[in-house]
């Protein structure tokens, strides 16, 4: 508590809007409604219909609130209790002269959009004139060197025009984001900026730009609802983690048919039809494989994509011909039929995630 | 650029040890080691040998190095880089006067190996006498404030005896996490006090706690290997998520034979041999289609335990008497079947969240 003491002191002497996030909660050490109110000097009130809203939640998943669930009810004197859509805590809006202190409930899914209906609402109408737009390039294919070789004379002229546009990248398995941002007065300038800026990009990135914020599995299933397809999906080393990403999207019921998980070469058999002698000859983890279990499921279930997935995702099970790391991905459409083979590095959580990602962009660039 | 600086500065006046993580990578904003650099009054060296070790990464997945990553072998003098084995950015160890200064790379899967490395060999080796111990309990099936109610007792006991017990509760979708903590000079002590604790905490909180740290899918597998059991999974409003948790695991081709996503009526008759008139019947997310699904795909697949899981994950779907958020889950082993219905809140990604928690749940309180 101490600790929370001295960092809240430290951050009301720098900032006008202090934010903490977690400590909210209903056990002993979530102590920093008690901190806050130390700071401030004022007292910690339990508020009735915070105490209902609580228990009413509880009542909803058919559970009797423990009693420690109170704790969350306590607001700071003169505060407001901000309503938590996710969660049992509430957040408080802590005005202190011309400062704001925001207390938010630690996990993200919470704070999160509470913290966006704040930054919309209240906290805009505090702030001064300029505003700041921002877009966002989403890319897989792609490694962030090479994404930030290729941006580099762009970025050299961005940054020396009128209105400048400040740009961060990040990278995750399989992801390279492009992250643009640009203030003005006139809120119309930045956005005219940030959108010839996203053009100019897009112009040197190519087809690797997959979307402008949407996750990779949306935009899979905006374009197979585009053609009227619907895909069917055969993994192996990837053990359903592709059909999760695919059905992570709502409605994906529309468009995905099914998903085999086919770990044994049996259920490669059974499920994707592939011949037993095939996997024999060629290996499990082979095109010939991957194109059958493409072909197999699209057979078998009468759709229009099929996709084939077998691999090496470690850390043990590879070879010297077929390291792990090695993943082969076949996709077949009305289109035709394509196989390629990968050869990721790192982890078995890496090569999976790489994979699921490299499945995806595949069937994104065939549709 | 300046605000690391003030950040550095008024860290490197607080504590021994400052950890800076991010901005190792090649891109323009990646500036912690210039600030580190401005900040200490040193010069920035390009180590050869670390060119040469990005070179490798990049020629063995097939790609020449961007000149950009260049950028990564900058160390500062007289600091020693930390080698990366999952990226391309080390890390860098510096020292001034008595402190220590950890650069780290920002991505955690990179960050925390290194750090764990660290830990346990340079920064343990300056450390003081006293040992930190720590223990975890890992529950599911409960909430955070009833595993807190119930142990309230226990805490008011640990906090007052010689070697105290510092107590952390975290919680995510499905999971509590219990974590405790002892220091003393003598490390025994720490830990006697500790296994005593996780003995008596378990006795409270019986067969909710399924592990010390071990994720539940882990749990699973080593249940169903233990058993020689082998396991096949049927899922709909989960579409491959529990799959993808179980194969997470390296080495569960031992035990998983399949797994098979059936989003449409026709995949839960031909891939899980549900009877399509029970379908018509009872609707396809009941009890009896649970069942039916967890039996056939046993019967099917030819293995020991069966899994079936349909539900309403949402946002759209829900009816009065099902609305969203309703999961229906049925395990099938050799001493019977058994079938729950939840009803989850929430967003479309907590519901199959939580409903994912609950079938591994359901399958280890049957093994």
């Amino acid at each position: 508590m101490e600790e929370i003491d001295a960092a809240l002191k430290h951050a009301l002497a720098r900032a006008d809007l202090v934010i903490a996030t977690g400590g909210l909660g209903p056990s002993d050490d979530d102590v920093t409604r008690q901190a806050v109110a130390r700071v401030l000097g004022r007292q910690l009130v339990e508020q009735r219909d915070i105490v209902h809203a609580i228990e009413e939640r509880f009542a909803a998943r058919g559970l009797v609130m423990p009693r420690v669930n109170r704790r969350q009810a306590l607001v700071l004197e003169e505060a407001t209790a901000v309503p938590n859509a996710h969660g049992t805590a509430p957040g408080q809006w802590v005005e202190q002269g011309d400062q704001v202190i925001l207390l938010l409930p630690g996990p993200p899914r919470e704070a999160l959009p509470m913290l966006a209906t704040l930054v919309v609402g209240s906290l805009a109408r505090r702030a001064p004139g300029a505003r700041e737009e921002k877009r966002t390039l989403c890319m897989t294919g792609v490694t962030e060197s090479q994404v930030e070789q290729t941006m580099q004379p762009l970025y050299a002229r961005w940054r020396t025009q009128p209105v400048g546009i400040g740009v961060t990248t990040l990278a995750s398995p399989g992801l390279v984001e492009l992250h643009l941002r640009a203030r003005s007065e006139r809120a119309g300038a930045a956005a005219e900026v940030l959108d010839r800026a996203v053009a100019e990009a897009s112009g040197v990135l190519g087809d690797h730009v997959f979307s402008q914020g949407e996750p990779l599995e949306a935009v899979v299933g905006e374009l197979l609802r585009e053609r009227g397809y619907r895909i069917a999906v055969a993994e192996s080393c990837t053990g359903g983690m592709l059909s999760g990403r695919l059905t992570d999207v709502a409605g994906s019921s529309a468009y995905l048919e099914r998903g085999v998980v086919a770990y044994s070469n049996a259920a490669k058999v059974e499920l994707a039809g592939v011949d037993e002698r095939l996997i024999e000859r060629e290996g499990a983890v082979s095109e010939a494989v991957a194109l059958a279990m493409a072909r197999g499921i699209r057979e078998r279930a009468r759709v229009e994509v099929g996709l084939g997935i077998t691999g090496i995702a470690g850390p043990t099970g590879g070879t010297p011909a077929k390291p792990v790391g090695t993943v082969v991905i076949a996709v077949e459409t009305p289109g035709g039929a394509d196989v390629r083979t990968f050869r990721f590095s790192g982890s078995r959580y890496l090569v999976r995630t790489h994979a699921v990602q490299a499945s995806l962009d595949l069937v994104r660039r065939h549709l």
